[in-house]
């Protein structure tokens, strides 16, 4: 049974630190929160992880179809509803990366897969959300 | 229309550095994943968010029931599934607090009203997992 455990340690304020697989992350509100934005707001932890994982699932395949890339870089745009508690209920992932042009179709097909088949935190996303993507390539 | 973005930008290996918020938060595989555990894995990053919200949920509502607390942390352990994209299915919130025996009530209200009404991340999980809590009174 595969059990994921992380720890997050009340300091003062609005200020928490997170422990992620022994990596210290700060979670705080902004000063109309009551926090001194010592650190993320929590629920954009959300992006950050779904980025990521498309983003490791995108570099491995490119990386085993031998395919020269720089610049990559990954930004979500998350839709907020307006009634509380406030939750996405639209997301787009927007992919930049320089490739020659040959090269294009196999990072569509990287980012499709990543979409459609390997990234857990896609799947999960699309329980409560409508998920987007768009490759700009630079 | 409330949009939150962040991004996440390639470095080498397996490791990205995600901006949120203004902070860097980076992300990196473990060595069996071919990265150098520079950073958190990804998916985990949305235990730490769950963690946080409810958190902030929690220390909000007691600061405003004037009760008295110390030694708050929250521990999130997450079952995966077993079948590729994995995802979490089963999540139980663990808070472990110091409050005098007469506020205990108190905690027992502000956790169940994060977890049932505040907390978005609480409900984004929801769609995709069984949420469990418990609290421990140290």
């Amino acid at each position: 049974m595969a059990v994921t455990s992380i720890t997050t340690t009340f300091n003062s304020g609005m200020n928490f630190t997170a422990n992620v697989n022994g990596h210290k992350i700060e979670i705080d509100t902004d000063e109309a929160g009551g926090g001194n934005n010592i650190g993320t707001r929590p629920k954009a932890l959300m992006l950050a992880s779904l980025a990521g994982c498309t983003g490791l699932d995108v570099v491995n395949m490119l990386n085993k179809m031998r395919v020269s890339f720089s610049d990559l870089s990954i930004k979500v745009d998350a839709h907020l509803t307006d009634t509380e508690p406030t939750v996405y209920d639209e997301v787009t992932v927007n992919y930049s990366i320089k490739v020659s042009k040959e090269d294009e179709s196999k990072v569509e097909k990287a980012v499709n897969l990543s979409q459609d088949k390997y990234c857990g935190v896609t799947k999960m996303f699309e329980s409560f959300a409508k998920v987007n993507h768009t490759i700009n390539y630079l």
